[in-house]
C-alpha cells in the first residue's frame, strides 16, 4: 500500500482555495500511485476556525468541500479533517472529525476524543468528544485514525484526559496509524512531538503517519514537520518545517528500511523561520503585500526589518526613521546602515515640527506643568500617526517591533510604538532578540554592530536608558519567564533566589500592563505561552498589583 | 431558620477587600439573627478570575480567605464560593466549589457540575465537573446547594448537558435550595433567569434562595437581582439591580406569604444602569477617578458623557471639543450645550494647526497624491493623540464613544476614535443609542435635540454623512443583529427578505473589520453577544469577505 501525506497551508474559511490546494495534491498522489492520501485536522476550513464554527452556513460550506473531495476519490482514499454535525441532541453541536472518502463514498468517519481546552485552544467550546472508536479497512489493510491530541494520552498518563483512543482500537489489530494534526509551533514543541509519536509507535508496534498542517493563521503558527515512524520506533522521515510538503511512502518500506530520519533542530533558526512564515502568511492571507515599520536604530526594529525583508522581499518593506529632538545622530546612522544592508527603501522624517505644534496647541491647557511622560508618549504617538498615514496612503501594513520583555512590563506607548497590524517580536524576550540578531548576522553584518552593542534606549528624553525604568534584561527575562511561561507565583520565584523586591516589582508591572496588552496587535506565537488568546487575564484584576 | 443573602460587588484578586466586604455582611447577618448567610459563586476571588486560576499562589490566597471566613462561622453558617483543588490526578486541577463553613469547620463542600464554556465563559479551561451530589443538614433543615449553571438543565432539557444536579439531590428530601451564581447581565437575561428559577421551584416544590453578585469586572457586568422563591413558585422578593444588597428571610415566611415580588423590568433603563455601573466600577477597581472624552456634538459622545457624569459625578468628567476644518459650528455649539446641561468642564482645541503641520511634514513624501482616507484618519488620530496627552498629564481615563453598529462594520479609525480605556457604547447599536438618549432626556433636555435629530456624520471631509459609507442604520442594525447575536448566515438573512447585495456587503464589512476590533478597548457587555472574549473570530479568516 502506498500512502501520500500532504502538509498544506490552509486559509481559514477560504473554502475554494483550500479545496484547490487539496485537489492538486490528490492529483499528485494519484500520479504517484498512492492508494491513500491524508490531509490534516480541519483541513477543509482551516485551523483554528474559532466562532465561525457557530455558523450553520460555515459548516455547510465545509461539507460542500468534503463532497467535492469525495467526488475525487475514485480508486484513491482521501482522509481529511472537517467539522461534522453531532446527530445527537445532547452535547455540543459538532464533532472534530476525519472523513475517509473512497470510490466517491464515505468509507469511514472518525471523531476526535481528546479536546484541548487550554492555552490558545477552545475545542470544548465547539466540539463533543468522541466516545466510541473503530478502525477501518482499505485494500486489505486495517487502519486506525486519530486526530491530533488523541495520541497525547498514552497509557493514560496525561492527567487532563481519561481516555486513550488507540488503546480502544488496538484490539482490532490495525496495520498502521494515521494521525491528522493541527499542531502549532512553539520552540519546545517539535521535540516533544517526536517523543510522543515514538512512544505511540513503541507501545502499539505499528507504523504511524503523522500529518500536520503548516502556515501562519495570524498569531498561531503551524510548523509542519509531518513525520513517518516505522513499526520499530525509528523516525523514517520528517517533512520540512515552515513550508508545504508532499511525500509518498510504501507501507512495507517505512519499517526497518533506512529513511532520511528526523530533521536537525535549531531553536534560534526555527524561531526566525516561524516569524518569517508568520509575516508572509499574514500578508498573503489578508491580501496585502507591503510592510512599513519605524526604524529607530535599535536592535528590535532592525531584527523586525530583517525578518520582514526575508518574508516579503526587501522591495516590499519600507522603513521610516523619525528622529525626535532626543534621538542621537548615531541612531539614524545605524538605521540607514541597516536599510542599506537589507536593500530596503526608507525615508527620514524628523518629528520636531509636529511635536512643536502639538506642544504649542497643548500649552494653554497644560500651563506651567513640567514635562513628564506625557511628552514622551506624545513623541511615540506622533510616530505611530505618521506610520499609519503612510500605511493609509500607500497600503502598507505597519509591523510592530515591541519585544516580549517590553510587552510584559508595559514598556511601550499605547497608540504609539504599540501600533501595528502584527507584532512580530512580542513573543521573543529581549535576551532572545540578541540571539536572533546573531542568527541574522551569521553570514554578514546586516544588523549594525552598534545597534546590537549600545545600551537599549527609547530616546524620548535626554540620555534615557531602558534601565532607568526597568531592571536589566538579564534579570528581568528569567523572572518574566518563570511568571508567564511557568506560572510561578511570587513566593515560588523568590524561593529560587531572586531578590524579593525586584520580583514583586516585576510581577506588579506585568499585571498592571494588562490594559495595554488588551489593545496590542496580534502577536506571532513562538513560545508555549504567548500574549493573546492563549493568556486570558482580567484587566481590573488586583492580583499582585 | 433565618437565611441571609449578600449580593456584593467583588474585585477580582483583591482578596483583602473581598474578605472585608464579606466580614461585615457576616456581622450584619449575625445581628439580624440569621442562621446562615450565603454569598455568590467564586466570591472569595471574584468572577471571572480567568487564567489567574492557573497560579497555585492565587488558589492559596483564595483558600486563606476561606479560612478567615471559617473563623467567623461560630453559630452562623457561611456559604461561599471558591475555587478548590481537585484531589484526583485525573481531570482538571480545580473545582468551582461552594463551602459551607459552620462553627469554625467545613461542614460541607459542593462542586459545580454544569460548566459553561460558551460566549464569555471558559469554565472547562479550569474546572473539573462534579459527578457526585449530596445535600447537607443544618439545624434540622436539609439544604441542597447548586452553583449557577447547575439549575439550567432542568429535566435535562438543555442540550449542552447530560446531568441535572437537583434531580440527583431531590431524593434526599431537601427543605430548600441555595444557588450561588455569578450570572452576568444582558438585556434579555434577567427575565430568563426568573423563568428558570420558577421552573426549578415548581419541579422540586421547595423554596430557592438565588444569590448573584453585582458589579462590573471591566467588560463583564453583573446585575445582581438575587431572588427568593417560595415553594409555591411565587417570587417572594427580588433584590435590587446594579447595586449591593442584603436581606434576611425567615424560611417559613417565603412560601405563601406575600413578599414584594419581582422588580419591574425596563430594558432601556437597565442598559443605562448597567453602563453607569460598568463605568463606575472600572474606574474604582482600576484606581482612577476622572474621565475624559471627545465631544463631537454628536449623539454617541453626548450619551457617553451623560452616562459618565452619572457614574463619576460631573466634576470628574472632562470634555474636549476638537473641531477640524470640516466641523460645523453647530457641532461645537451642541457639544457646549451638552457640557453645560451636564455641568461638566470642557475645553475646545481646534486641530487645524496640528493637522496643517502634519500635512506639511508628509507633503514631501505624498507628493501630489490627492487627499483620501489618509487625511480623514489623520484628523481622528490627532484627536486621539490630544485626548491621550490630557489623559497622561492629568490622569484622566479616556472613554471611547464608538457604538456597536460602527464597531461592527469598522466605521472608525484605529488609534483615532477607537482609542480609550473602556468602550462604553460598543455593545449598543445606533438605533438603541437613540432610545438610551431619550431615557437620559426623560426629565429635561440634557442631550441637545439637534444632536439627536441631525444626520450622523464623522465630519472628516466636507458634507460627509455616515450614509455615504454605510447603509442607513434602520437597515444596518437588524442585519447586524441577525448575524452577530443570532449567528445567521447570509442565505438565512436574505431569506428573511433583506436585499441580498446589502446583506453580503454588511457581512463582508463585519468580517473585514476583525483586525480593528482586535485592538479596540474592552466593551461594556449588555447584549447576549458582545465584541470581546465572548466572540472569537480569526482575523485572517476569509469567510464571507
Amino acid at each position: 500500500m502506498r500512502i501520500a501525506i500532504a502538509q498544506l497551508n490552509y486559509h481559514i474559511g477560504n473554502f475554494d482555495a483550500n479545496f484547490q490546494r487539496m485537489e492538486s495534491a490528490v492529483q499528485k498522489a494519484r500520479q504517484s500511485g498512492a492508494d491513500l492520501i491524508c490531509f490534516s485536522e480541519l483541513a477543509v476550513c482551516g485551523y483554528p476556525p474559532r466562532d465561525f464554527l457557530e455558523f450553520k452556513d460555515f459548516i455547510r460550506k465545509s461539507m460542500e468541500v468534503v463532497n467535492r473531495l469525495c467526488a475525487l476519490s475514485q480508486d484513491i482514499a482521501i482522509v481529511v479533517g472537517a467539522p461534522t454535525v453531532n446527530p445527537e441532541i445532547e452535547g455540543k453541536d459538532l464533532f472534530n472529525s476525519a472523513f475517509v472518502l473512497y470510490n466517491c463514498k464515505v468509507l469511514h468517519l472518525a471523531h476526535k476524543a481528546l479536546l484541548p481546552n487550554y492555552d490558545i485552544f477552545d475545542e470544548y467550546r465547539y466540539f463533543e468528544p468522541c466516545r466510541s472508536f473503530k478502525t477501518f479497512e482499505l485494500k486489505g489493510k486495517r487502519i486506525a485514525i486519530t486526530i491530533c491530541e488523541d495520541i497525547w494520552n498514552l497509557g493514560n498518563e496525561n492527567p487532563m484526559y481519561t481516555i486513550c483512543p488507540m488503546d480502544e482500537m488496538i484490539g482490532e489489530k490495525p496495520d498502521f496509524m494515521l494521525n491528522l494534526s493541527a499542531s502549532p509551533f512553539d520552540h519546545r514543541h517539535a521535540a516533544d512531538r517526536l517523543t510522543v509519536i515514538r512512544a505511540n509507535v513503541m507501545r502499539y508496534g505499528i507504523p504511524m503517519f503523522y500529518v500536520n498542517c503548516v502556515g501562519g493563521q495570524t498569531d498561531v503558527l503551524f510548523d509542519g514537520g509531518s513525520v513517518v515512524f516505522g513499526a520499530d520506533g525509528r523516525c523514517h522521515e520528517e517533512l520540512a518545517f515552515f513550508e508545504e510538503a508532499f511525500a509518498v511512502y510504501d507501507l512495507c518500506e517505512v519499517s526497518g528500511e533506512q529513511g532520511r530520519g528526523a530533521l536537525p533542530r535549531d531553536e534560534t533558526r526555527h524561531i526566525c523561520d516561524a516569524l518569517v512564515m508568520g509575516i508572509r502568511d499574514y500578508f498573503k492571507k489578508m491580501g496585502f503585500d507591503k510592510a512599513i515599520l519605524g526604524l529607530s536604530g535599535g536592535i528590535d526594529s532592525a531584527l523586525t526589518a530583517a525578518l520582514a525583508c526575508e518574508a516579503l522581499g526587501a522591495d516590499h518593506v519600507f522603513g521610516l526613521m523619525m528622529p525626535s529632538p532626543y534621538s542621537s545622530r548615531a541612531s539614524v546612522d545605524d538605521a540607514v546602515a541597516l536599510a542599506d544592508a537589507l536593500g530596503m527603501k526608507y525615508a527620514c522624517i524628523p518629528i520636531e515640527s509636529v511635536f512643536g505644534t502639538c506642544n504649542e496647541t497643548l500649552r494653554p491647557h497644560f500651563g506651567n506643568l513640567p514635562p513628564d511622560v506625557t511628552e514622551e508618549n506624545l513623541q511615540a504617538r506622533i510616530r505611530g500617526m505618521l506610520l499609519m498615514a503612510f500605511s493609509n496612503k500607500y497600503a502598507y501594513i505597519l509591523l510592530n517591533t515591541t519585544n516580549k520583555s517590553e510587552m510584559a512590563v508595559g514598556y511601550g506607548t499605547l497608540y504609539g510604538d504599540l501600533c501595528g497590524g502584527l507584532a512580530v517580536l512580542a513573543d521573543v524576550y529581549k535576551t532572545q532578540v540578541y540571539r536572533l540578531a546573531a542568527h541574522i548576522n551569521r553570514e554578514r553584518e546586516i544588523i549594525p554592530r552598534s545597534s546590537i552593542e549600545k545600551p537599549p534606549s527609547a530616546e524620548l528624553r535626554p540620555n534615557q536608558k531602558d534601565t532607568d525604568s526597568l531592571p536589566p534584561y538579564e534579570l528581568l527575562d528569567p523572572v518574566l519567564q518563570h511568571y508567564i511561561e511557568q506560572r510561578k507565583g511570587p513566593s515560588e520565584i523568590i524561593a529560587m533566589g531572586y531578590d524579593p523586591e525586584q520580583v514583586r516589582r516585576i510581577l506588579r508591572m506585568v499585571n498592571r500592563a494588562e490594559f495595554k496588552r488588551f489593545q496590542a496587535p496580534p502577536v506571532l506565537r513562538v513560545s508555549p505561552k504567548s500574549f493573546g488568546l492563549g493568556r486570558r487575564m482580567p484587566i481590573e484584576g488586583k492580583y499582585l498589583c
